[in-house]
């Protein structure tokens, strides 16, 4: 595409602005090249984001370059992975002037620089073509040799755990929706979520199976459990509800949907065993974050959620959809 | 989006169907985990292909899955690297049907199914969401240690070498966009490029610098030169012309502008030192590829471009403009 060289060029110079170890080869080669440590392993994870599907043309292209980032780090710290590299592919539209294409990249790397700045994370190559606005985040991390967690080790008996809060994101967009006003922290949710980098890391080995939840708790608890060939009971009533949502114009069933089938919130879903639950809880008490027990692994392959009248409700993979806002 | 599962189970099946060593972990959880040898190095290439940019509305998803492979393995060629795994992002019109959507990845798979087969390669992992119809492919390859083939190696003296021919894709896009009747030849070179992955890996110990040509000749040799701080000397009559190119419609001049500028070939385009020329062009016929020597490596950094007629045309960066069709 027209201007693409003077895209790459800033965008080099952007990744440029960190160095980590592994790097032997960045972006304006055919190809990148890495390398890790022999013990270490790699961890791929992929997201591609839409205009008009997972955001909309008039948001704010700082919003979008943030967003993309937590979302790919977000798998990286459900595997307990260190994210290192990230290669960029950028479609934009072919009818966009070269200044405008200049600007929106502009502040797409601006959203970038936090979430890059903290972790040490290199832009290492990509591509620029033309189309509807679209981006890919390819995110490369590494562990130490099977070191990584699964989705499929949990075990009859572990605590169910989530960290911080869940249903915002889903709140906010719902809210947003109806043209209703927003919490800015509800919204802060949605637009920028922080993935649970650390807290991933630390509990690689505390933890004996991990998700983050993007699609829903629900539904990323059940491919856990699906995995692992194991069931769950959860407890409505334990569920962690921020203040904000808590505050929020929305009757309580609307917000109960929300925790259990909203996404976009990329916290982490883990298991831990009886025997870890301490070391888990004070490791999460370190970094500031609630870790919260809202119910246990169970024999056989039901996802049980107790609500807080004690009712139970049997549900399967396509039983939650009455769940769904 | 709707039906994500079974279409990601779908692409999991035919990911299935070989096995390379390394793959620690592939679909089905937050991330995959690979590893290599301790001794080898990653190779990492990216490209997206948009509708109505890379691809017609109409074209056969047989193709387009082909030719989005074949652009990233030329790319791993291009570094002699061994390509290992892949990750597909994939963006489907939210608009089509169930039946559409898994009729279209069938024909995608299938269509990538020659190449994967050929190089022994595992789709990992990647993506599905909703929007105007897109692909992206991730392509990881190795190489041993300090071994890929840069752009930035070429030196003085050296000889400059194109794989195959050139020109064919240009005209097949051409004819094609004239209404004009275009040779099946010429068609399946832009249809179904073949990347030049088991040269490449020949040339590993015996090219100074290499490049993919992609863009065209001139702009991509002019990469090449600039990343090595050389200039070139080319000669058009020696420039390697299919007989099918030979044999089109078409004046001399466009099919000229087709060689030097037309891209899509995935031909290799790489620097050889004299005392290393006879290995590479025993290489080559081994492969039953052609190799030819089409000018040499000069101090300074201009691309010298010397037609039949011994005129030479003096270019830059922006130069070769003219040649564009």
């Amino acid at each position: 595409m027209t201007g693409e060289f003077d895209l790459i060029a800033r965008i080099k110079q952007q990744a440029g602005a960190v160095n980590a170890p592994g790097l032997l080869l960045g972006i304006g080669d055919d190809a990148a090249i890495i390398q890790l440590p022999a013990d270490e392993q790699m961890v791929i994870s992929t997201d591609s984001m839409n205009v008009g599907v997972h955001f909309l043309p008039s948001d704010r292209a700082a919003d979008i370059g943030h967003k993309i980032i937590a979302v790919n780090l977000s798998d990286l710290a459900a595997m307990a992975a260190t994210p290192r590299w990230l290669l960029l592919n950028l479609t934009l539209p072919a009818e966009w002037s070269a200044d405008r294409r200049a600007d929106w990249v502009e502040e797409l790397l601006t959203g970038m620089a936090a979430l890059l700045h903290e972790h040490k994370l290199q832009l290492i190559g990509g591509d620029t073509s033309s189309g509807p606005l679209a981006l890919t985040i390819t995110a490369l991390g590494s562990v130490p040799a099977a070191a990584a967690v699964l989705r499929s080790g949990a075990r009859v008996g572990d605590h169910v755990l989530v960290s911080g809060s869940i249903g915002d994101a889903a709140a906010a967009l719902q809210l947003s929706r109806q043209q209703l006003a927003v919490d800015p922290r509800l919204l802060q949710r949605l637009q920028r979520p922080l993935p649970r980098v650390q807290l991933g890391l630390r509990l690689r080995t505390l933890a004996s199976a991990m998700i983050d939840i993007s699609d829903g708790l629900l539904a990323d608890l059940q491919h856990m459990l699906v995995a692992s060939g194991v069931g769950a009971e959860i407890h409505t009533e334990r569920l962690p509800q921020s203040s904000a949502l808590q505050a929020a114009a929305m009757p309580a069933d609307q917000k109960l949907a929300c925790m259990l089938s909203g996404g976009d919130d990329y916290e982490l879903c883990c298991c831990v065993p009886e025997q870890q639950l301490q070391l888990a809880m004070d490791a999460a008490a370190q970094f500031g974050i609630a870790l919260t027990d809202i119910g246990s692994i169970t024999a056989g392959t039901q996802l049980r959620c107790v609500d807080a009248q004690g009712q139970v409700l049997t549900a399967d993979k396509q039983g939650w959809e009455h769940f769904a806002a």
